[in-house]
């Protein structure tokens, strides 16, 4: 019999009130994390590293401070999953790779160190694709977590943010930290049915985060709702959680073009029947245009993997290539030979495309896309290497322009409006914007709902 | 005879309030400024384009502004020179180029704007290195300006802002704007005896400017004095002009190494008698360890050059560099080969290099170095390439670290204590204090005075 997610019912929020009752501890969801993780993971593989005895101790610690009458405030005792690209003290940092580059990610930085000081305790590291590089989860070096959205075929969970994704959908954490640099939070999120956000570029710092693309890399919560998300903003910024808007008269822009081409059916419905939701709520659906966002497929190859080599630094990656994930190691080594006029010229209309997408939401609150065209597509489908790239492509596409333009951006679960596997609403506003992002977020999930949590029992072993 | 500078006395300052008084106006200034064009810049060369015609109009107007009742402040009715990289309305713009690139520099932008908004007449547009390519001032392609202190022998008068330089060190208008991107205004200030404010990187927007290197590049005036760059400053800040510092008490650090080598006999006492001025005005002089200085030398080869090439476009400098200046092709052409990796390194550096000069300042208030450790040599010495490299590469040695740390700097005229060709003692802040940095500049330039305007005569026609 598998024990409850404790943070199934009513999230941090929740959480937060039974703790200060005395109707729970830290040390209770702790234990029922680990114990969740304890029979579910050997299937899923959400994690590369699980802190048991550190976590329970952190988490006796945290509830002994409550009860001497110190209280961090609304993340205290939450236990946390953090991506095995972000290094914490006392973990292992694999990259998700076979190659030690546990240097390469620095010491713990100031975002795991703002989480501690909130009272939060550290489960382990969640699997991430191989040095972040790739959307659809899949590791060839270190193994390809399950989406939880289906025990009987083995899905992908979306990436690279793989192992973040899969704790949150599958209850393994109160909420588990992600990175995004073309999709990365958002992606996961939104092929394993949870919340994801992609926080404004410089919102929090990097350091102590593997550096993909430092122009571009995010840090970003995977959450069970955009409440939760919008209060672990609120915590760390030190404001008050954002009220949810209010969605009547607000202008959403639907960009169309690419964002909406060769959606598979479910997205297709699901992202019709939530805005005409969002509608009824007295929001008003804008057509708008934004051609510049084809220019990620030549945007990111140009970048990341230059970037990528100036991490793992050029003779190691000449060196120890073979012992990468073929995949990685290919997209990687395109940039040996990159240009550097051809950066230069990109980091030139990085900027301009910022100050272009300001400009644009001069009369609209919010753009909205699916999140990804498709949803989780077996492992499977991508053996083959044509389709398998043609597919990644894909599900990046509709992510990587939010990057590109300097957005914050979100992910929410809408696959309860009719789809068996989850689909994402993608809702995109200017770098910058994250508290009213998340309000909107807030709004949007009173209005759409959230959906069940999967059915587990078929990972339990 | 030559007419007098109407700003010799007093600066900006003095001019406000004649102007108000009634005892001068815009026009009149203008006028003189024009005469003293006409008669000395035959011979100086400062000057690529004089609007004679549409500066008396617009001088006029702005003094009919003032006595119908309206004010724009400090800078209202002020002759103003424009380095010719940078857009002006009805002007042309040649980027010290014979080939046409005016569109590089884009339509006019938000700086003159601005300078316009505060009632500034346009002069004309002052000469510059090709491209701003270079520190020397010497131009082969549009011709070099001679050097105000010396009318006997051609001098350099350093660059790449060699125009505003030497049209501030003639008196041939109220103040002049330069770029600065590894010295380009603190260089032409020292050689040519005058003020020259490098801003912190971001504090003046750079549209409408040509993009050198956009990471790097800033605006700066160059003026008569710190004073008037301190009323600039809060003029277009909108604030009120910083009271100087005072100098008690404060620390100063002499970064050591590098900075203090290979210095001209001139320079080296100069420096010395200004630092022994400061520390009987009771500042502390304390030795500074900026190991990091050197690192310029791969810095600025590595992202210069190939951000030219992004500017000028490859097809272009391919079929055209034939007509550019030969030393600027040159080091262009360096950027038709350079790696992305090295590029993004050299990005990643910059931005820990920022963080690191940040923290060196947590108790020390300025640094302090001679702003090249050269006096203006001639310029028939830059005729042997090899020995010309060899000067160009020390003349840039000691301002480009400020733009490698994203610091502002200022270089202020200091051979009134001892040289008869000009010396520039350089103060330089981290980025963002630039009104600190000015006013501590207004009370170094109180206790280290003011050298005499130079003899001009020799360049009467």
């Amino acid at each position: 019999m598998l024990i409850a997610d404790p943070f199934a019912e009513g999230g941090i929020g929740s959480f937060a009130v039974r703790l200060r009752s005395g109707e729970t501890s830290s040390e209770a969801a702790t234990a029922a994390f680990l114990e969740r993780i304890g029979v579910l993971d050997a299937r899923l593989g959400a994690f590369e590293f699980v802190a048991a005895e550190g976590a329970l101790a952190a988490a006796r610690a945290i509830d002994a401070l409550l009860a001497a009458g110190t209280d961090l405030g609304p993340l205290m005792g939450v236990p946390v999953a953090i991506k095995d690209i972000i290094a914490v003290d006392g973990m292992p940092t694999t990259n998700g790779s076979n190659l030690d580059t546990a240097s390469l990610a620095g010491d713990e930085g100031s975002f795991v160190k703002a989480l501690r000081r909130a009272g939060c305790v550290i489960l382990g590291k969640a699997e991430t694709v191989e040095f972040a590089l790739g959307g659809t989860g899949i590791n060839h070096s270190r193994g390809t977590p399950w989406n939880p959205a289906d025990a009987k075929v083995h899905r992908i969970p979306g990436g690279s943010s793989s192992g973040p994704g899969v704790a949150v959908a599958a209850g393994l954490c109160g909420f588990a930290v992600g990175s995004d640099t073309g999709g990365s939070v958002r992606l996961p999120a939104s092929f394993c049915g949870v919340f994801g956000h992609k926080t404004s570029p410089g919102l929090w710092p990097i350091d102590g985060v593997f550096p993909l693309c430092p122009t571009l890399d995010t840090l970003g919560p995977l959450t069970r709702s955009a409440q939760d998300a919008a209060l672990i903003h609120a915590a760390l910024a030190g404001t008050a959680a954002a009220e949810p808007a209010s969605l009547d008269g607000i202008r959403i822009g639907r960009p169309g073009g690419l964002f909406l081409e060769d959606l598979d059916a479910d997205v297709a419905s699901c992202f019709d029947a939530a805005l005409g939701k969002l509608e009824q709520a007295g929001a008003e659906i804008v057509e708008v245009e934004v051609p510049e966002a084809a220019e990620r497929s030549s945007f990111f190859p140009v970048l990341l993997p230059a970037d990528c080599i100036v991490t793992l630094g050029r003779d190691r990656f000449l060196a120890e290539r073979g012992r990468m994930d073929p995949v990685v190691a290919a997209r990687a080594g395109a940039g040996l030979d990159t240009d550097a006029t051809a950066v230069l010229q990109a980091l030139r209309r990085h900027q301009e495309l910022i100050r272009l997408t300001q400009e644009r939401f001069a009369d609209i609150d919010v753009w909205v896309a699916p999140t990804t065209p498709i949803v989780a597509r077996p492992v499977a489908s991508f053996a083959d290497i044509g389709k398998g790239l043609a597919l990644t492509g894909l599900a990046t596409r509709n992510t990587q322009p939010a990057n590109m333009f300097g957005m914050c951006a979100a992910s929410l679960p809408i696959h309860q409006l009719g789809s068996q596997l989850p689909v994402g609403l993608q809702l995109m506003m200017p770098g910058g914007e994250d508290e009213a992002l998340l309000a909107l977020a807030c709004a949007v999930e009173t209005v759409v709902g959230r959906p069940k949590s999967p059915d587990l029992t078929g990972f339990a072993r």
